[in-house]
């Protein structure tokens, strides 16, 4: 990319002092599906990381131009490592969600993506649903090992951000 | 609605004996997730069912304006009675699938949509996923019992069709 | 095998006059998950397609022996032509539902199965909450075309079941 | 309960140092489903928080015999509040997990479980497939408010843990 991407940073009411503070690099909507709820009568919980799931490869796609690979054919791809989730209000069907990402750490062979995770029925006001936390790491199945993040993409993802992320420590 | 919806006849490419004919009234948009898919590499085949949930609904919101109701708190709604899927091609991940809509059969409490799935990469062409049919009776909860469809929706469902639905023999 | 399967048939009340007749050659128990809910309160629809598909990969390692194939390394597997699935009843989080299943048509290259689901809270009554029928296709992906099912499954089909299936004719 | 369930400790090969010391006071048992794989071949990343939401369940009902409560009818009900997963190895469509939980902190409203997820194809060997934590609150939908953990439920935590937990301060 020439430059950072537009920051993007969804107002949400009311406040709430665990929120993500500052803005974000990257938005993915998604579409709360019925099939998406529980019994509960809202979102089930372990939906949450599909969402941030689609939010990942499609931050991870736009960032490096790297197509998703898919299977275990020896190639490097992606894989999570640590997921955190906090749970801050239910998200409901007929509602879209949006989730918002970063990186925020840029490591050897892993980075971190911080996700915030709002919900509205459009055109109406956003509530903060949830925020988490994933870290990636760098895999080469055929060496069935991490490796390091290319120079490349480790270009990439900072430009993208607009910022040094300290890069290269494991 | 004050006349027929526009018609939709996504085309696909090579030609199949089993796709539906004819086009259809109502149409909905599918990111296919990750998360959709299977160790095949492709959307797992109940999943299909849940896109033509996705569509069904949208089709009965579209058409009645009557908003989704959820749980069982004595109120009408429409259960899935019975539903036919043929399978015609694996959908993958990174794909949009359409679902067109179109009501068959109506009767006095209950009536047919078929589905018409078809998958593509945006912009590139279309192929045939699946067709699917759907049998969807109106209930009512606190009677425990089937009720009849309205004269209202009836005629809601004919004008967005734009045709005469045969309505009214159960 | 050296004789047919112990056949099964769990009773349910009240009768319903569309409840598949006869026993089955094949069961398997399934645990609702609370995540197969939705927000009507029960199991949601496309869930018993994954019921149905848990009971067939189940069924087919049974009764030949053969191990599930993932991936598409070309492979002779089984593809899912087409469901059919009618909806008799709810079923709940906490229930546990049997697939009762059995083999009804053998042709060259496909066979159906036809599927009875029974819902219970063990060791309490059984209630019917749908049938199921499935066409399974015998698919070479090396060719990507349909291949004759061998002889040898043929044999342990008709073993398994206990009767001849007229097999043969597409 | 008269006194502390047995405890558990699935052995696994290799040893982890990021594995959870110590036994557990809870396990339960899951067939993976096809349908819980994806296009990786393994099963999804999300899947696993559904997994633990089955043991999480499940461990309440045994520890304090109160019935799953579904729905918002003003009843009192746990809900997740945040969850952490981090991922060791893949499982697979085929195999059982067994999902082995305690708990380890017990506040005024909510309490804190550690999850520890094997996997295996029975009767063969377990490997660390991932290992989990779930913080549960005690809420009040009447009030729409966290409401404390009775005394009763206090009790029988600790008795079905066989410790004290240090129960009380939030």
């Amino acid at each position: 990319m020439s430059g950072p991407a537009p920051r993007s940073r969804i107002p949400v009411a009311p406040a709430d002092p665990r929120d993500l503070p500052g803005d974000f690099a990257h938005r993915r909507e998604i579409d709360v599906r019925f099939a998406d709820t529980d019994a509960m009568g809202h979102v089930n919980n372990a939906v949450y990381l599909t969402y941030c799931e689609a939010a990942r490869i499609s931050y991870w796609t736009d960032v490096t131009g790297e197509p998703v690979r898919l299977g275990t054919e020896g190639a490097e791809s992606l894989i999570l490592a640590e997921a955190r989730i906090t749970y801050r209000a239910p998200a409901f069907h007929g509602e879209t969600v949006t989730v918002e990402t970063r990186s925020t750490r840029l490591r050897r062979s892993s980075f971190t993506l911080e996700h915030r995770l709002t919900a509205r029925v459009a055109p109406g006001p956003s509530r903060l649903v949830a925020t988490s936390e994933s870290i990636l790491v760098r895999y080469d199945y055929t060496a069935d090992a991490p490796v390091a993040i290319s120079a490349a993409h480790r270009a990439a993802i900072e430009a993208f951000e607009g910022r040094d992320l300290g890069a290269g420590a494991e």
